[in-house]
């Protein structure tokens, strides 16, 4: 109950601080058979690591997964896959001036309050680091959906948006650049923007889209388990993320019902898809799109004002090193969370009918 | 696991088609010992009922809720609270042309590829007034929650913003205009918007704030269950909502760290609140507010072309007693989720320390 | 959370107290098109009924079952059915002697401590009625789950017990007896007994015994979950169980492993059960079988000494209608509640294998 | 969902098979501020660990447990404490010999018909080396629970039964004798008893009792998850276990009413305690009781005829080191279960009032 699991059946449950000795978890419910494609594992933890390329935090993280259960001679035999990753880069020395302080737009302060105690080295719990789990389980859930593909790109980077209208959408591009846009032309100024940024000790936000076709209809669980719904909560619960729009979003709340609504094609694909491939809270068949909205990483190279436990005013500067802007290497975390929402809809979905 | 129950602790399960003999639901894990203030649940109610104004759905709606247990002598047991709403007005009749064809947009074809049989009056499960038992439990929610104001307004109907530079933020109009929103003056235009949507037989999108004061800190989940994750997927799975986003939101992407930082205050408040009331997932005791975004109502009065169940191309109408636009009768259900999120992590927080 | 489900992916939820407007419940989960037999379910109902012969409480409840939702035009559409069963033979003024006293044996006690306050009214969510919602929900089971027969029976009354040696099964005696027991000779002596443990005010207990056969290989989730252990708390959650054993049960500690193991025929069925179907917690194909202990009916027509609320010293005798011995209708109830056992874990079993 | 998880709000899932790299756990929702006692912890490991005297196997497992994260400065902090213990003593080689065929009575079969592949070293996930696990989050919820206490003892091996009356009950004999029974002279015959078992390279069963004083009156929720129940259950969920009774149990159901209620006390107390400290599944602060059937371990030194996957007849012997009777180090298992109930129970009253 206590908030650490996501999923239903196909169930991941996260422990860890980033400045403990490990993170990991437990995946219940991944069904027996799947031929496990460790590599492919690997691959999405290096999309997700810290110091793959200039514009992200140069801190080392190896990030490699150790498996501890529910694999046997390659395949996954049904009962729980444990796994821990090894935090090796701690330095917990960086952290000790957040001891006794309170960082704005942090989550210190609301743990302390809630808890009483919090281990204050990285952000504890709270850091991001707990997503490189997400991301181990998410590989996961990519490999049982092999007819789906899931796409996630940047597609703002502070105020520069990736206008489809002048630079249009090229997946392939998005794992050539740092940034992971989806034209080369942005990747360029939103690699410089950044590059600018990190420059002024500062961050920036930006948003993330994601694009997935090949999901079959009849996914999602009327009537609070809705596709998007299940989806948007997915999505909300990676870290510095604010907002979460499917299909028309909000800008669909502009149109009127004669332009909004998807006419049918004879085959029962629809000849517009402003639903985002949801309609009553189930998959239709056709592609499902939403966008993420990320906002800029609180830690910042300057001097802040903050206060400490006792209510003292201190001033804080940001150590270590950090993301400038965090959506290059969240790509893959809003994959994996598409992969690990889906994935618990498709299993769901086989007790539907008789 | 079906998707039918929103919460873990405070929990409610709903059931019921629109056009069954009756909706309602089981509100398991409300504490005991509550004076129960029926005349308050009735007043929610009537403000989501249909017929309520002249730019709502005429049809006719009792929407009285009959309480069989959990409550004795006035006040709860800690036992479930069973209810039921007894559906009124069904005229069947008005929904044997979709028995065969499905509607745009809608959840015909959904549910029918999911289930392989729908109960298609009405909409049967996928119809919105499956919310009327949502505003039963989140008025008792309200009540537990007796320090906590949840106020939600209409912001937009369509292109009309409500602008807070030009119109200011009035809390007390709303109840006093039928669009619902916070200004005297947007509600007239509104109004005029909506009565002429209708006119064409046309419908619209719109968005809905809340914002929520008197908090406690310490409230959410983490890792998974954030209080804004939770409170994303409360509002997502309202039928026709599209997108979610709380404090600076998908605006505040386009910021930097050294903007968006909400600076402390002494106390622990603090000066700005680009958080939105929430950090790390949890609640920091400043006010929380959010958008939700509504797509226009699907039926419309117009002529369009879809699909029988055979692929055959049909013509289709929509009949009966539909809302122009659904966002002044959404009001209560987003406060409803509101209070329904936050009373299960103020239940959930009770074992956040030893 | 609160404890009133049942299940995971076939979920019952129930609601209602003995003396309130109506009991009821959700059943979630029911894959859609079943066939629904809604005479199977009144026969059901028919034989856990109050006032069905002369050994039981002659009490008058019609206990019809009201469907609200979930079924159309006869079929299971996947979505919840919501059901309640009127109360109609309430009789309150019977139940104002126990309103401020603890019935010794009874709930009284426990859920005034717990609560703060009680609904005295016949035992109120404490009372056996509740268990008249689980027959409905193992009634829909049972139908789910065609290959199954469920076959449970009295196998003693008291000090009399159904001695298989002397006495040999038949269970198409189990219906023509009012004991509910599989011999007609032990019927007539079991009937005798509670007629005179009736005419002394008195109570007594009993065993029913449980036999499953047609179980397919592989029911069940290790660890936790194994199916013995969720069959063991589906009848310990019955109202007067206080033990439960399955396959050697208590008497299978007293052997020794060479004489307990169950070796195998060639096709992977065993030469003995002593498992009693389950090995590992998984069904292997053979018989399930159980026995399930209740303890004596604890309101007797008996003057007993008691306490009232604020700890004095009160004089109580029984007041209305009680079953001098609960097994007989308790039969229906043990079935109903494997059968809910087993549909949960036959729906789990879907996502076992990829 | 899976099976792999207990308890709702103190939540323990566990992972990992016999003879993989480790296996361990999370246990989510363990209140923060509590001062970890990890030497009490180690106590309980060692009272469960292979080796610890002449009568249990003598395989080798250091079962040292390595807290990986939820502990910061010697005290929980209310996020996951993630745990794992490494196999160290594999010696797969040891297994070779149950590839292709199922040992009788254990799950080998089950798990190869449900899952279509299963790990065979050592029974993998079925081995009762995940209760090592269990062993950890109990000792921990003890610790929370530090008002009760919880005595398990062994009161039968085989035949020889614990008689009360010739042998009066003494718990503080219970970790002087490697059988952990309550007297002295029982402990004597029963160990010789298994010296002779395991000469005979047989092995037998037992019955463990449980005895908790110090439970809080309210613990356990209606109506399902009864506080015997849930008990129930955890027993029935540990390996080998076949059968479960609490207060009067099976005994009982030869008893009237008149002889079995509990008649209070002035202070709310009772004069018998019959109903085992528990009333309509709610804890009324007298002690708790109950019995757990162990049946005998299936492995033994002696030669059995069985099957392999394609049904061919195939002799088999035991081989390894393994236990000729488990009762003796189940005792620390069946304490574990009983605190993650009760510590779970005690979490939850904390939402039962207003």
């Amino acid at each position: 109950m206590a908030g650490n699991s996501f999923g239903k059946i196909f169930k991941l449950t996260t422990f860890g601080e980033s400045h403990g000795p490990a993170i990991g978890g437990i995946i219940e419910g991944c069904p027996a058979g799947l031929d496990l494609d460790i590599e492919a594992i690997a691959h999405e933890m290096a999309r997700r690591k810290p110091g793959q390329s200039a514009i992200v935090t140069q801190r080392k993280e190896a990030d490699a997964v150790e498996f501890l259960s529910g694999i046997f001679e390659g395949k996954t035999t049904g009962t729980p896959i444990g796994f821990v990753i090894h935090n090796q880069d701690q330095k917990s020395r960086d952290y000790s001036h957040i001891k006794d302080s309170y960082r704005p737009s942090h989550a210190d302060y609301t743990y302390d309050k809630k808890y009483g105690i919090r281990d204050y080295r990285g952000g504890g719990r709270s850091s991001a680091r707990e997503t490189a789990s997400r991301v181990v389980a998410g590989a996961i859930a990519k490999q049982i959906l092999k007819d789906v593909r899931i796409t996630a790109y940047v597609s703002a980077v502070g105020e520069l948006e990736l206008d489809q209208n002048s630079m249009p959408l090229d997946f392939s591009e998005i794992e050539r650049n740092p940034v992971r846009t989806a034209n080369a032309e942005a990747a360029a100024k939103m690699e410089d923007y950044i590059r600018s940024i990190r420059k002024q000790g500062d961050t920036v936000g930006g948003v993330i889209s994601c694009y997935i076709d090949g999901v079959p209809v009849g996914l999602g669980e009327p009537v609070f388990d809705k596709l998007h719904a299940q989806l948007g909560k997915a999505m909300l619960s990676i870290n510095a993320v604010k907002g979460f729009e499917y299909g028309s979003g909000f800008a669909g709340t502009r149109l009127k019902g004669s332009q909004h609504n998807d006419l049918f094609n004879p085959d029962g694909s629809t000849q517009t898809n402003l639903s985002g491939g949801v309609q009553g809270g189930i998959s239709n068949g056709e592609p499902i799109y939403f966008k993420v909205a990320f906002k800029p990483v609180a830690t910042i190279m300057q001097s802040q004002q903050t206060i400490d436990k006792d209510g003292n005013t201190v001033e804080m500067k940001g150590k270590g090193r950090h993301d400038p802007c965090v959506v290059p290497r969240a790509v893959p975390i809003v994959e994996a969370m598409a992969a690990l929402t889906l994935v618990d809809f498709w299993l769901e979905d086989r007790s539907a009918k008789l």
